[in-house]
C-alpha cells in the first residue's frame, strides 16, 4: 500500500471513530488486556479429523501425502487402498464428548483460559461454517457444533475461565489456497472466500477472547488481510475490549506483532522477554493431536509440566498446556491426571502464579532450578528440586530486617541466614509440606541482590 | 440491467468480435447445432452420493431432511443415530466402474450422446472441483475423476457418441445458496463462488457438447448469471460451435430459452413442437438414481421405451434415457438389457430415427399407436402394436402410383390397398420379421392426406 | 460294518416297525413321492456370507485361500490387510429381505418347489443352529432366522409350493472336519457334533420336503452316517411320507443312490434316464451366489431357460433354476424378469410340463430342437424355434384318423399332413400366438413312429 | 460316582503311575509349587470382543441382553438396530498389539506372572481353537493368535516371569451350555465338545503355569469334569510340576479346592488365611475390560495399589493386578503408569515382598496402616502413611539388644526406642527417602509382642 493510500485509510478509520487503524504501528499500540497477563495458565485443545487415525500427529494428512513412511505404512496396513483422509470424517463421532465435563476438568487444572482448534490445517471446521460446507462437524461425524458447545460450557464456569479459539489461516490442500500460492499470493480468493468470512463468523458468533492464529508462514500479512481483520477485532468486534491475539499473522509477524508472542513450538527462552509471550507445549511430547500409540514415556511428568510453568511465568510468559482428545470425545485419563496434578499444585501455590509479574531476577544466580516471580510486593521463589540437606542458598535475594520466609503449603516460618552473598533458607520437614513436586518460597521484604 | 448498460455490454461484445450478446434475444438466435437434432437418442446417467443409500430417489437427502417417512424410517432402521448424509460419501467406492465398459454399452444402445451428472442438488462433484473441495469424488470415496474418465472413454468411441454434462445450479443445503435465497437473491455469493467457476471449469476441462442445466427454478436467470455464461459458452468456449444447452437457466426460462426445451420430467406432449425439445425419462419409473428396492415392475419394458421413442421423435423431440449406476460403479443388468434391446431395435429401424424429421402428421388419424417420421423423402410409420388380422389402415397417408411400402427388417415389399381415406397395409408373416417389438413401415412416394 | 452287525441293525429297525433299514438297498427301494415328479420346476436359492463380497462365486472363500488371483486381487484392492472372510458376516444385513415377496415371485415363476441353502460350504447357518453358534444368521448380520422366515412364507402360499433345503455336509475350513479328514475319516467328530445334529434339527424344525445334500465328495457315506440319517428321515421324520432327497451322500453315491440323481452341475444328458433326475442350473452362468460384476451376457436368456426346461422334462428330469439374492435380501430384477418370463410361458404351456411323463421319443428324429412329453394320453412337442416357412416336419409322430394338432395358446386347430415318415404341421400366423418363445404342439391321438 | 467306581478309577490311576486321582482329597494334597508363593505379584489381562465396545464392563453382552439401561441406551445411540454383539468382532483389530512391548511392561511392573483371558464368558477364543471355529481371534478381527504371541513373549523374558491363562468354563449364550443347563446338567455336550477339548488344547499348546478357571458357579464340578482335568493337569500335562490353579471348578469349590483360593472379586480378608490365596483387583475400579469412558477417578491411585499389595501379602495372598487393553492392542498410559509406579516401588521394597512369608502379626496392634511380612529372619513393616511427627509406635514388635531398624531406600539406620508396649521408630528426613508412597521398615532381630 502506498503511503498516501495508507493515510487515507487511516483517516477513514479515524473519522469512523475507530481507535485502531489497520497497520501494525496502530495495532501494536493497543495495550494487552490485563486478564491475559494475570491468567498465566491456559489449556490448548487439538481436536479434529486427525483425531480419528490418531496416529503420528495432527499433521497426519500432510505427512501421508508427503510420503512419510510411518504414515504411509500405517495406512497400507490398516485401510483399503484408495481410502482417503476425508473418508475418516464419519468416524469422528464424539459420542462421549461432554463439554461440561471438559470445562470442569479445565477449571480443576487451575487454567484460566481454554483455546480450542476451531479448524486446523486440514480445513475441517468444528463449527457449522457456511464457508466450509459440508466439511464441518455439523455435516460429518459428530453432527454437532463442537465450538459452540464448548464455548457455552466454558462460559458457564464463570468469568475466570476465558474461551479462545485457534484458527489456521492456511489449509494444506485447499485448492483455493494452493491457487493463490501458485499465483505468488497475488490472488486472494482463499482469503476472501474462506479465511476472512470464517474469522468474522467465529468471532461474532462465539466471542473468543483469544484468537490464536496459525498457519500464516507461507504468505505475507497483506495476503491474509490480517491488519484489517485485527482492526475490526479491536475496534468493532463483540470482544474488542478483552480479546487477545497471538503473533502469527503472516511472514515476519511472529515475535514482531500481536498481543503476545509465541515464536515457535515450545518456545521457552529462559530469560525475561520485553513483550508478553506464551509457551505452548503438549502433554504428549510428540503430538498435539491424540496419538493412540503414545506410550507413558511420551507424556510429560508433572515435574516436566511444573518446570515449564516456572521457567515461563518467571520470564513473563503464559503457559498453554495442550491436550488431544480422542475421536469419540474423551480426554484420556493420563492427560486428566496431569491437569489435575497441576490444579493441585496451583491450589497450594497459585499466589506465586496468578497475577504475578516477573521479578528483578528470573532465576537464581547461585542455585539452579530456582525461578522467581513477584506479587503484591512479595517475591516468590519456585524451587524445582528439594535442596540437598534441606539448605537452599539464594544468590539473588538480599534480606532486610523485616524479611520473612514462608513456604506455601507449610505452616510456620522458615529459618534463613544472611549469606554472602544472598541468603540461605532452611527447608522444613518435608513430611509436613503440602506440595509434592515443586516448592514455593514466599520472600517477604527482600530486595534483589 | 438498465437498457443503457445493456447496450454498452452488447457493444463491448460486438467489439470483441463476439457473435452473441448476453441476452436471450441474441442467445436464442443461435441455430441449433445439427448433430443434436440428428442424434435423437441420448443416455442420461444419474450418479452421486445418493447412489450409496440407493433408496427412495436421488432426492434422498432432501426427502430425509423434509421428514419424508419412508426415508426417515429407512435411516432409523439401518443406520446409527446421528449418521449424516455426507457420512455416506466414503462408501461411494466405484470399484467396478469401468468407463470403457460403460461407453461400449452406451454405443450398443444406439445412443448418440451421453449426459452424466457432474453434480446433482446434493452438491457433490464427480470431478475434482476446486470450488467444492473436499466434497468431490477425488477427495472422498472413489478417489477418482469420474467425469474425466467417462469423458475420455466416450470420446474414445468416436465422433458419433457425444459427451454431455448435467449440472445442478442450486444445491439444497449449501449455506451460500441458502443465504442468497434468504436475501431474495439480491446477493449472489453462491453463484460467484460456486456455480460460475464450476461451470467454466467443467466446460473448459471436459468440453461437454451438452450442458444440461437443472435446479434453476427458485431464482431468476440474472441471479444465476445464465446469459453471461451462455454468451461465453457460445462465443468463446472450446465447444462454442457444437455445444447444445437445455432450457433450465432461471425462473421462466423453461420452454422459453435454450437450444432445446425440456419443460419438465417426462415431458411428452404428443403433438408437434415448434422448438427442438427433449424427452428425458428413466428406466426405473420411480427414480433417476439407483434404487436398490426397485422391483421388476418399476422398470420400463422395451415396449414402454419404444413408445417413448416413437411418440417423441415423431413430434420433433430427442429421447434421453436414464440409467442409475450403483455406488460401486455398475449398470445393473436389467438396465443393460433395456439399452441393448433398444440398440437391437435401432439396428433394424435406425433409418426411421437418426437424422429424421417430423412429417406432416405425427400420428395416424385412423389407427392409434402409429407414429410418423420422415427421412430422405421417405415417410416412416412406427407401428407400436401388430395390427389385428395383419391389416393396418393408415388414415394420414395418400398413395401415389409410385408408392411402395416396406417393413424395416423384412425382405420383400408389403402389399397395400388404397383406402378411403388413406391406405391399408397388409402386414407380412410375423415369423419372417426381424423386429420383435415395434415395426416400422417405410412408405415411399406417399403424400399426406 | 460286518454283515452280522448289519443284520442286527436291520432286525432292530424291523422290530421298531420301521420300513427302511439304514442301507442303500432298503433306502433305494422307497418309491419317489409323486409330487416331486409332477412338480418339474423348482427354484434354487444360494444365499450366505458369500453374498456380501458377491464377487467371483459362492466359492469365494475357498478360492481366496487357494490364492486364486482374481479373488486375491479383489481383496487387496478393496479391503484392509488382515480382513478375514468371517469379517464379512456383519455386512450380511438382509434389510430388504421379505420372505412373502420372494414366495410370491417363486409362485409367479411357475415353480412348484424352492430349495434354499441352509448352510453352504462356508459353514454359516441361515438358521439359529445350536451347533454352529455364533456362526449363524441370528448371531451375525441379519439377526434373523432366514430359513424359518422363508419356510413359513413358502408354506403360506399353499400346498402347491413345496419347501426344501440345501445342506452342505462338508465345510471347507471347519477344523473338526479337517481333523477327521487328516485322520482318513476314521474319526468323525465333525459328523457327530455338527452335520448330524444340524440335519436332524433342520428336518425336525423346518420340515423340508427336499433335502438337497452337497459337499459329500471327499468322504464315504459311512463317514457321513448318511444311511442312518436317511432311514430316520424316511421312517420317523415329520416329512417321512413326502420328503425327497438327492444323491450326494458320500463318494460314489452320486447317480447311484437317492430319490433322484443330480450327477453334477448343469447335468443335462439329452437322453432319457432310467431314474428320476434333476437338472440344476443358475441364471448367472458363472456363479450360484450373487455376483455383483455379472453383466447381462452372463445371464441366461429366457430362450436358454426354456431350452433347459424342454430338454430336461422330456428326458424325465426336473429343473432347479438358481437365483442368488444380494447381501441385503433382494432378488435382482434381471433374475425376477427371467422367473416371470418362465412363469408367463408356463401359464400358457404348463399342460406340457406339470404332471407330464416322458414319451416314447424324447426329441424328434427329423427336426432338431423339438422335445416331447406326454400327459393324459396326449403328446406334447416343445418346439424351441419357429420353423422355417411355418412348416414343421415331425419324424417321430405317426398320425391316426383321430389325430388333432393344437398349439397351446393359439385358438383353432393346426393343419397337418401325413409325411413320410411322420407328419408335417403347418404353424399358424405367429401374430395370433400367445407364446413368445418356445411353442408347444398338443398332439392328440398320435402314436410313436 | 459310587464309592466302588471311585476306588476302581483310583486304582487305575495308581497303576498308571499317576500321583493324583481325580478326587478332591487327592488333588488337594498336592503341594503348592513354590514359585507361586514366592512370586506375590501377577498381572491380569482382560481382552476380548468386549474390548471393542469398551463400555460398561466385560459383561457388556450379558448386560445388554438383560436389558441393562446404560448398555441398551449406548447401543441405541451408537449403532444401527439389529447390530449384534458378534458383529463387533471384525473391529477387534489389535493393530498396535506388540507382545514384546507388553511383556517388557509387565516385567517393569515387578510382576512375576501374567494371566491372560484365553476366553471370557462371551466364548470368543483368543487362540485358534478348533472347537470354537470361527469364533476366534484367528478367523475374526486380529487374524492373530493372541495367546500364542503373548505366551512366547512372556517366556522370552526369562524364567522369572510366568505365563498363565484365564479360562471361563461357561459361556453365557452358547446353546450347548444352555441346553445342558436346561437339562439340569444331566447332559454335558458343552463340556465334552467345548470346555474339555479347549482346556486340554490350551495347556498342551501354551503350557500355562497358572490355569485361572472362572464361570463355574452354575454347575457342579462333576458337570465340568474338573477333577479329571486337574488329575491330568497334575499327572500328565507338560506343566504338571509347576502349574498352579485357582479354586473355581464348580459350585462349592471356591475357597475349598485348588492350589489357591480366590473367594470372589476383590477378596481381601485383612486377616491371615490358612490356605494360599490371591487378591485380584483391577486398575479401573468399575471394569476388568477396557472402558473408554473411565475417567481418572475410576482408576486406583498408586497408594490404592500399594494398600492392596500390603494388606494382601501380609495375610499370605498374592495380588493379581488387572489391566484391560484396548481393541487395537494398547495398554493405556494411565495403566502403564500405575504398573511402572508399582515397579518403582518394588525396586526399592521388593525385599519385603518377593519370597516373603506372613509374620506372627499381619498388621500392627497399635498403629493402623502398618502391615508385616517376614523374609530371611527379618520382619518388614509396610507403613502406608508417613507417621505424624515422624514417630511411629509399633505395638506388635518387641526389640532385643541386637535389634536394628532400617528403612528400605534410605541410607543409615533409624533410631527407635523401646515402648510400652512395643517400640517407637523415628522416621528419617523424608527428603532423603527413596520411596515416594509407602515405606518399608526392615526390623532386624525383633520378636513378636
Amino acid at each position: 500500500m502506498s503511503r498516501f493510500k495508507y493515510l487515507i485509510v487511516c483517516a477513514f478509520f479515524a473519522l469512523a471513530g475507530c481507535q485502531y487503524t489497520p497497520d501494525w504501528d496502530s495495532l501494536d499500540s493497543r495495550p494487552l488486556p490485563q486478564w491475559y497477563d494475570d491468567a498465566k495458565i491456559g489449556i490448548f485443545v487439538h481436536w479434529g479429523v486427525f483425531s480419528v487415525p490418531s496416529f503420528d500427529t495432527e499433521w497426519f494428512w500432510y505427512n501421508w501425502e508427503e510420503g512419510y513412511p510411518p504414515v504411509v505404512d500405517f495406512m497400507e496396513k490398516n485401510y483399503r487402498p484408495n481410502f482417503t483422509y476425508p473418508d475418516f470424517a464419519p468416524q469422528f463421532t464424539a459420542e462421549f464428548f461432554d463439554a461440561h465435563q471438559w470445562a470442569g476438568l479445565f477449571k480443576a487444572s487451575g487454567a484460566k483460559y481454554v483455546v480450542l482448534t476451531s479448524k486446523h490445517h486440514e480445513g475441517f471446521c468444528n463449527w457449522p461454517s457456511k464457508n466450509s460446507w459440508p466439511w464441518t462437524s455439523m455435516e460429518f461425524g459428530p453432527k454437532r457444533n463442537l465450538v459452540g458447545e464448548l464455548a457455552d460450557a466454558i462460559r458457564g464456569i464463570g468469568p475466570n475461565l476465558h474461551f479462545g479459539l485457534y484458527h489456521s489461516l492456511y489449509e494444506w490442500f485447499n485448492p483455493l489456497y494452493l491457487d493463490d500460492k501458485a499465483n505468488s499470493f497475488e490472488t486472494n480468493d482463499f482469503v476472501t472466500r474462506k479465511t476472512m468470512p470464517e474469522l468474522f463468523d467465529l468471532v461474532s458468533t462465539y466471542k473468543p477472547e483469544i484468537v490464536w492464529s496459525d498457519g500464516d508462514w507461507e504468505a505475507p500479512d497483506w495476503y491474509w488481510n490480517s491488519t484489517v481483520f485485527l482492526s475490526w477485532l479491536f475496534n468493532e468486534s463483540p470482544v474488542k475490549d478483552t480479546v487477545v491475539v497471538n503473533d502469527r499473522w503472516g511472514i515476519g509477524c511472529i515475535g514482531e506483532h500481536g498481543s503476545y508472542y509465541t515464536v515457535q513450538d515450545r518456545f521457552n527462552p529462559g530469560v525475561l522477554q520485553d513483550h508478553k509471550w506464551e509457551n505452548c507445549f503438549t502433554l504428549d511430547e510428540q503430538s498435539w493431536g491424540y496419538r493412540r500409540n503414545a506410550r507413558l514415556f511420551s507424556y510429560l511428568t508433572i515435574e516436566d509440566v511444573l518446570f515449564q510453568l516456572a521457567t515461563t511465568i518467571s520470564c513473563g510468559g503464559n503457559v498453554l498446556v495442550n491436550v488431544g482428545p480422542t475421536h469419540d470425545g474423551r480426554i484420556p485419563p493420563i492427560m486428566e491426571e496431569r491437569l489435575r496434578q497441576m490444579g493441585d499444585w496451583l491450589d497450594v501455590n497459585g499466589q506465586a502464579v496468578y497475577g504475578s509479574r516477573p521479578w528483578a531476577y528470573q532465576n537464581d544466580t547461585l542455585t539452579p532450578g530456582v525461578w522467581y516471580t513477584s506479587n503484591n510486593n512479595n517475591v516468590y521463589a519456585i524451587v524445582l528440586s528439594w535442596p540437598e540437606d534441606d539448605l537452599l542458598p539464594l544468590g539473588s535475594v538480599v534480606s532486610t530486617p523485616e524479611t520473612k520466609v514462608n513456604m506455601l503449603g507449610y505452616q510456620g516460618e522458615l529459618t534463613f541466614a544472611a549469606g554472602s552473598p544472598g541468603i540461605e533458607v532452611t527447608f522444613p520437614n518435608m513430611a509436613k509440606v503440602k506440595s509434592k513436586w515443586a516448592w514455593v518460597l514466599e520472600l517477604i521484604a527482600v530486595s534483589p541482590a
